[in-house]
């Protein structure tokens, strides 16, 4: 049995530009493998109309799910909800489920909810709405594309909204081997233990520490007896 | 004049998986922008052959240039030089300068060139090599694709011996206006402004901190003089 896959596109100019250091694809990636749903690929755009259609038309094509950070606020700037309609054909304008969500809570706090504010209610038609329980503006759903906030706080209420929707795989177990030899002297034992067991993943991530190599072996697969039984024979190797 | 353009392609299953959070993105990130380069996409792909010959070249064919991470190392799931040779077309086998690097380094080091290690002087035809004064295995440049290590001291290392043989632009002048106000509240003078100065890019980046609203108003352009002043009128609209 595969796992299903899923990708990732974060919109923003501010992390390409090295301002901001990205959080919510690590932990995206995180929650997605304890689901046992295999992130396969990850694109990064800047906050281009064309660029945007472009990159959530090819993932969305090619992947089971498609995951966006970043664009949904009421700026300028925001304009990844025009995009992601764009790419599916939808048209996009304010929605009254998601405007009376957002009426509510301007009225709560006292705050006028201005034409700037109301752009945060535009969502493509055909849209379900993901639930922000932290700021309320929602995210949404169209097709296999999950729609969310960049700000981390926000995103993280949104992949936990969206997440228990999804149908997950077989979550990985994997074992992570610290070995203190050079990665030259590892790889020839561990590409032959690779061939003998082609159903688990093994990843070499070499390290230099105080003038010393050494390499972190990762052993990962569906089946944990399996997983196990390589990482012994792994350790065996290098003992 | 409109700046160079780059991508960045990492190949790293662990950082898919949430094991590793990337570090070389940010780095590259901020040395591009501070040479006036653009970087305008970057996509993180598994360790899997087609998927990295298929991203190499859409992004060599988009952009001015391509900074690879990752998959060079001895190990068996390091792949990148024979994608990229196919992604060109060009052979790859062991190269003569190359292996000579690592025997003279091994020599010195006491340490056995094996089969493993030799893997690392596999180079495509027609390549040039990237210096690696940190642990000699070079990386190298093909058309306008540089491969580079994934261990991040070597990252940061190529990424230093590579950018000053590449032309940069204007470096941009940025300013970061921080408005303790409701982004809701911003965005329609901030509309109003990035209207009135369409050759600087104004982002408003949102933040909650002890549960009050602000925002972060980056903006950008190769005229100092034209983003001074567009400051100062943002300050003035929420003084």
């Amino acid at each position: 049995m595969t796992n299903p896959t899923a990708a990732m596109l974060v919109i923003g100019d501010e992390i390409l530009s090295g301002r901001t250091r990205d959080a919510n694809m690590h932990h995206l990636a995180g929650q997605l493998t304890e689901a046992g749903i295999t992130l396969s690929e990850v694109r990064i755009v800047s906050d281009d109309h064309d660029a945007i259609v472009a990159a959530v038309r090819a993932l969305s094509d090619t992947w089971d799910s498609v995951f966006t950070s970043g664009g949904i606020g009421p700026t300028h700037d925001d304009i990844t909800a025009d995009a992601i309609g764009a790419a599916f054909g939808a048209t996009v304008d304010v929605r009254d489920d998601a405007r009376a969500l957002l009426a509510a809570h301007y009225a709560r706090s006292g705050q006028e909810l201005n034409a700037a504010r109301l752009r945060m209610a535009r969502i493509p038609e055909g849209a379900s709405l993901i639930d922000n329980p932290v700021s309320v503006a929602p995210g949404f759903t169209l097709g296999n594309v999950h729609v969310m906030a960049g700000v981390p706080s926000v995103f993280r209420a949104m992949v936990a909204s969206v997440l228990p929707t999804l149908t997950g795989g077989a979550p990985l177990t994997s074992t992570s081997t610290r070995i203190d030899r050079g990665e030259g002297d590892i790889a020839g034992p561990l590409g032959d233990l690779a061939a003998e067991y082609p159903d688990l993943s093994m990843g070499s991530y070499p390290f230099q520490k105080d003038g010393k190599y050494g390499a972190n072996i990762v052993i990962r697969g569906q089946d944990a007896a399996r997983v196990t039984e390589a990482t012994a024979k792994l350790q065996t190797l290098f003992a």
